[in-house]
């Protein structure tokens, strides 16, 4: 992009001087508002939660506080910039956080890509937050990145890219079965992607109770006979596929109720065309969908984007405030796939009597998605127990 | 602290949710408005940045933005809190860096006191951020840990415990000297206390031209003779004392002009009474000063305190604001000796024709006083060739 060009494209002057500050939510008035807000009188709440950490919650902005945590490996769909140039990227989720969710977030882009090193920084700045959001980090290493930290944390890692997808999938494809008479074990559900998001939409899928799914990498189906498979790929062999298909996606695509696409490839006009009928379409990649959305209608009943001037946008922004505004809201340990089913179920339900073919999903604007979420969330960690308060 | 005193101490309620929260200063209004703080448009902008780094100045709040980090080893004057009883005095800190300084400041409190990982962590997180200030971390620690993240970074790192309190207390001994006719040439200076304080009031104000200082820690004058001295306190042993002392602080104190009190001992009336005519005490230790002011001032000509219920008030939030704005408003690369020495002339100047006994430094709700630090701070970065713009 030439530089003459920022001018002219109102991203940029939006962006000068950045997209958040952090502010005081006390007034400081004079003195003896400065000795209570500080030394003395902070002194006498540091003492206290020395004494009993569990106080940090009432007494820090910590249990309304995410870290957004890249490396910078895979920004968007535009792949490796590095942590510098994921830093507006990062500064958008904060403000996403809180005007969805009314949560407090800040990024932090980490000079690093060693896994090692990343678990450990972000285990040591853990101190000052409630909540960990990993984002745009690269597959597969997003995945080790991810359960090491949840094993060496009792707060909430959340990688977006893979569950916050995965939560907004299974809502649009729950509400999809609904207005077509059928349930997910009815459905036979083709992922195009072994990415984060391909990953993550499967475990989903399948703790929801999907009747068959079948991933595709960019080789063709995932089956356990594929001696190329990472350990992620070849875990997702053993738990899906139960038809023992092979040969390519396209192959996969006949006869198929669902199509998820979660990869930068294309498919056919044909292949959609061989779909079942009723078939739903979910041609997620960005900003160009596997298929035209205008081509897709034509054959699938329902056909959803990321897209927002498209109808059924699968956008995360429907999923993340609200998971974690819920999942913080009691302390909760964890984020389990128990929450995040809950949280689809939740904002699936915001539709409503409003499904129709072109409304799966709700608007991201609906003021009503992020606290309904919320409370789902809340509610599930609370029964399994997870919650801390 | 009984729990049940919490409600009866207004510091509890104040600091209910924390101090602090993170907002949007651009308002995303619809699609159009997701569409450029978020994807795609923040992807143009991470693309251009990618392409540039220098331009995340631009268009992220980095260039206003300070980490303000510390491992909760020397809480105030609390000692060895931990990072989670840390947090809401980071809080408080980042609360005066936007209410003084218009700087957005976020805690970030380390789950490790060890020196290799608390440099490991800043590194890594620091493309995040513009500045950083260490806080609250224990000596001779901070030394080692200060330097090597300078060396490492080309960012300011400031640790305030040493910094913010030597630029107050250079300003206040300016315009003492001034006061009584003097210059700082013509004072004899005793500094008790070889911690982070102490350490960096007496490198400020060699710097600056002192004319004669020794410095005392627990066991006595600190001399080349003594077999017992950190690596940091022989290096004060070369650089100080010139007149060969031996003996205890209050050998010391007899016919000095200025005694400089950062530590938590006490002083004897006796020893202040010794102490040559027009004398200044400055007694920071907090809460309780080394002498009593209403005592010292029986004998010294101005006293100052850490205390806000006392006048000559001796608080770091009359420096750091300023010393960030200033450093960040020019993308400085550090913050050198002259521009503290720069940021204690002008915080002095700041009193002007206000100077009397009892008032040798600005209030600290003057509201000249970030904005003319600032400005002598950059000015003096510029001069140094230490800005980046």
């Amino acid at each position: 992009m030439d530089p003459s060009s920022y001018d002219l494209d109102p991203a940029f002057p939006l962006h000068l001087g950045g997209k958040i500050e952090v502010r005081p939510t006390v007034r400081v008035r004079g003195a003896d508002g400065l000795a209570l807000a500080y030394t003395p009188g902070v002194g006498r709440v540091s003492s206290a939660i020395a004494a009993d950490e569990s106080l940090a919650d009432s007494y820090t902005w910590r249990s309304h506080l995410v870290a957004v945590v890249t490396d910078g490996t895979a920004v968007l769909g535009l792949g490796d910039l590095g942590p510098t140039a994921a830093l507006p990227v990062m500064e958008g989720k904060a403000l996403l956080f809180k005007e969805f969710g009314d949560i407090d977030a800040v990024p932090i882009c980490l000079a690093t890509r060693d896994i090692d090193e990343i678990v450990d920084t972000v285990v040591r700045i853990a101190p000052s937050f409630g909540g960990v959001n990993l984002e745009d980090i690269s597959a597969p290493r997003c995945f080790e990145i991810e359960r090491r930290l949840q094993d060496a944390l009792d707060i909430p890692v959340f990688h977006d890219d893979q569950h916050g997808t995965a939560i907004v999938v299974l809502a649009a494809m729950r509400n999809a079965a609904r207005l077509t008479g059928r349930t997910l074990g009815d459905l036979r559900v083709v992922v195009s992607g072994a990415g984060a998001a391909g990953v993550a939409v499967t475990q989903i899928l399948l703790e929801a109770g999907i009747g068959e799914i079948a991933v595709a990498d960019s080789r063709g189906i995932i089956h356990p006979g594929r001696s190329d498979l990472t350990d992620v790929k070849r875990r997702l062999a053993e738990r899906t596929n139960r038809e023992g298909r092979t040969g390519s996606l396209e192959d996969a695509l006949a006869g198929a109720d669902v199509f998820v696409g979660v990869s930068a490839g294309t498919v056919s006009e044909r292949a959609v065309a061989s779909m079942a009928k009723d078939a739903f379409v979910f041609a997620l990649a960005n900003p160009e969908p596997e298929v035209r959305p205008e081509v897709a209608r034509q054959y699938a009943r329902v056909v959803a984007t990321g897209r927002s001037d498209f109808p059924n946008q699968i956008n995360n922004v429907l999923a993340f405030p609200g998971v974690f505004r819920g999942a913080l809201s009691v302390g909760a340990r964890r984020i389990s796939e128990g929450m995040k089913v809950a949280a689809a179920t939740a904002l699936a339900d915001v539709v409503g009597d409003a499904l129709h073919d072109d409304h799966v999903v709700p608007s991201v604007f609906d003021p009503m998605v992020a606290p309904l979420v919320a409370s789902a969330v809340a509610a599930t960690a609370r029964l399994e127990g997870l919650a801390r308060r």
